[in-house]
């Protein structure tokens, strides 16, 4: 009431409040929309709630969440803060604290996802699909399948026409379920699994994890290429393009007639590579997390070609989830629709932050003889219609030095903790750096190399 | 415009105006939230938009989603249906579609979300958790166990103190995870696994699916009795109670050193059976579908007591799906705050409806000799504090006549959609009908059974 009565003795006549009140109430009705089946503004608190955490500052350093943290005898969640930062506004520098670069966790895109709050917010109502299955009862959106192919003809990465999508709880699942489908049961011995050095290690982790009698992971695929062309045994090929870690391009290496390959394209999106033309193989597995940013949401999707893979797949997801949950669907849904409203938006956001990290830190080692970087070679990108630089997810870096033979050791010495390159099967002379995670942890990331390289 | 210029030309003095004026946009600021780091109002779209889809009419026989089929030329999403109803709106009735009682889809509990839309609803930012993990490096909201732990406390279905506690895609995912933290690798032979029959086919399905080198399904568990007194192999029991199909409070039927069981507990809950004491078992099992209605959701946890075992599944869980979508963690822990706030209003509506179910099938089936059900013991609940009448999930049906060798033929031919006996391994003179989806398939089962009882 203060307000109102200030203005009342600052300025008017007191019976202009009647009308003012009057107007209010009107504005009150107007401002609670216009449901007819349930009580309008039913979703009046929830909104509130998510302002209200939005708004909580977190220093620019971090972020409160509505389902974080709250602790006694407090009211709202608590700020989670970026790495190196602390206090409970994010607003304490940790200046001695190690660079975060190692795992692939996507918060570049945060910001795009901040500035873009009114159209990616998503309402789940209490009783939103709370069935085992979709009308059509299956375990899957068809509106989502629908925004996913409008999404591939768009950037022209994939072929999607005449084949079929499955969904799983982000493409690691699919990975397995993929190896699954492609293992003959009962084979005279087990399908034999394998990739290129340098490769994702989950690949083999994966495989050797859940001990199938079907198949068995088998290393390096140049081993075995000799042997796949007459080989009667299934061979089944991760090929990863571009490559996690080193961005590269690549192919399937085996060739035969009982060869199948996984093609995991993750990062076949514009933010890290030229898309010299749409992907068109048999098993293409995405995931949300390297399109969007969202990790969390364990979204992804494969594009088949066989029936009898994807009913086999299929058969996977039933009985070990029993499809994808139906939140991730929904606010997926969401964040793709406002992917394809903003036309090629997201990614020259995308492409621009990756590209100037990758020139700065270029620059930054290309100071040094004590490191070298792996080189991406420029190709024409015919979603942007132009050659563009190259712009990968992850640093793969050499250590030179003789003496270096730990290169893990030497950065983390030098404060950044990134990956050992033999977790990559490329020996210890080698680390990874993600370059995808947030601002904070890029610019300090930077910082540390800085010191290192004039070491 | 023309309201204000009604307003003044009616009553008042036109300097009345810049009063109003100012007070409006003081209403409109203030209405907009108090967002600082974000713009205000920032939910409204999302707001507005479930709103309208949740105030489409689907005649009460159907429901219209926000992530629904949006056919061609149309703005909003079709109605889906309910089972025999029909038409844009619902409001076509087919009534010679037969009435479906197959699946679990625990569809009851809706009428209890739609009338607590304000309480249950939840809003999901566009950067909400990106990152593949949470502030504590888990794939786990601690907020959201907080929750589950004090659920348990308030029903006493379940001793969680100093337990572990892991989430999974539904419980679903987790019964494989615990299959596969109780067997031992390269054991001389592969784990036996074992259920009490009649028992729910995922068991055997999945453990059969999977292809490990390290368990095997190995039937029903009352025939190993004596075998796992003694043997030096490991056995693992699956244990159901109450018991999908039938409804008993199962124990363990095995015992011996090498012998684990896995407790899945997705129906120990007031809404299907008395609550006698918490569970304290090894290995205990649950899930949201049974306790709020939300299969969609995919969310299930398990209680643990051994560390080793936890940190078994988390390798599970990590290599299979990277933990639990985000998105799904959030809403559970909206939906968990919403029945400890209602003290014992969930478990009433659930408890309520699920009685008066019973009473009327059993009162229908008692018309005949043709059909026969399960009995359940009346116990005392410590949760409701009194005995209780019988309230089960499933109606476990045998057919008595002679002929009626294939009581699901029999049902079928009734026009009722029920599961075979012997899916459950039980013989096909069983069938189990489901009590747990909506009102318009039990009214309709009813509507049935009485024609067939009459026969």
């Amino acid at each position: 009431m203060s307000k109102i009565e200030n203005t009342r003795k600052n300025h008017y006549h007191p019976r202009c409040l009647v009308p003012s009140i009057i107007l209010i109430l009107i504005f009150i009705y107007k401002c609670e929309g216009d449901g007819s089946t349930y009580p309008a503004g039913w979703t009046r608190r929830a909104a509130k709630e998510a302002e209200a955490v939005a708004a909580i500052s977190c220093s620019g350093h971090g972020r409160a969440f509505l389902d974080g943290l709250i602790l006694d005898q407090r009211q709202s969640p608590i700020c989670e803060c970026n790495s190196c930062y602390g206090g409970l506004d994010c607003s304490q520098f940790f200046p001695n604290c190690s660079a975060n670069a190692d795992s692939g966790d996507p918060l570049f895109l945060e910001p795009f996802w901040m500035q873009h709050a009114a159209s990616s917010a998503v309402v789940v109502a209490g009783w939103h699909r709370m069935s085992y299955s979709f009308g059509d009862q299956t375990y899957i959106s068809q509106e989502l399948e629908k925004h996913i192919r409008k999404l591939h003809d768009a950037v022209g990465n994939a072929v999607t026409q005449g084949r079929y999508i499955i969904f799983g709880a982000g493409s690691t699942q699919l990975l397995n379920a993929a190896v699954h489908a492609l293992s003959p049961n009962n084979a005279s011995s087990p399908a034999k699994v394998v990739a290129s050095i340098p490769f994702y290690p989950v690949y083999q982790e994966q495989t050797d994890f859940f001990r199938s009698v079907d198949y068995r992971f088998q290393g390096d695929a140049s081993l075995w290429k000799n042997y796949s062309e007459t080989s009667t045994d299934r061979m089944i090929e991760f090929v990863t393009s571009p490559n996690n870690p080193d961005g590269q391009l690549n192919e399937a290496v085996l060739q035969g007639q009982n060869v199948k390959a996984i093609y995991d394209l993750a990062y076949y999106w514009p933010h890290f590579t030229a898309i010299p033309a749409p992907a068109d193989e048999d098993v293409m597995i995405f995931t949300l997390s390297k399109l969007t940013g969202h990790a969390g949401s364990r979204f992804g999707w494969a594009v088949l070609k066989d029936e009898a893979i994807y009913q086999r797949m299929q058969s996977y997801l039933t009985l070990n989830t029993m499809g994808v949950s139906r939140e991730s669907q929904l606010r997926t849904l969401q964040l793709l629709k406002v992917v394809l409203q903003g036309g090629k938006d997201m990614f020259e956001f995308g492409h621009e932050t990756m590209k100037k990290r990758w020139e700065i830190l270029n620059n930054t080692i290309s100071m040094s003889k004590r490191f070298s970087l792996q080189k991406i070679e420029s190709h024409y990108c015919t979603f942007f219609q132009k050659v563009r630089e190259a712009s990968p997810a992850y640093a793969w870096v050499k250590c030179e030095r003789e003496k270096d033979k730990d290169c893990y050791a030497v950065f983390q010495a030098g404060n950044i903790t990134g990956r050992r390159g033999s977790l990559y099967f490329a020996g210890d002379r080698y680390v990874r750096l993600s370059l995808i995670r947030s601002q904070d942890d890029f610019d300090l990331l930077l910082h540390k190399l800085n010191q290192l390289v004039y070491d």
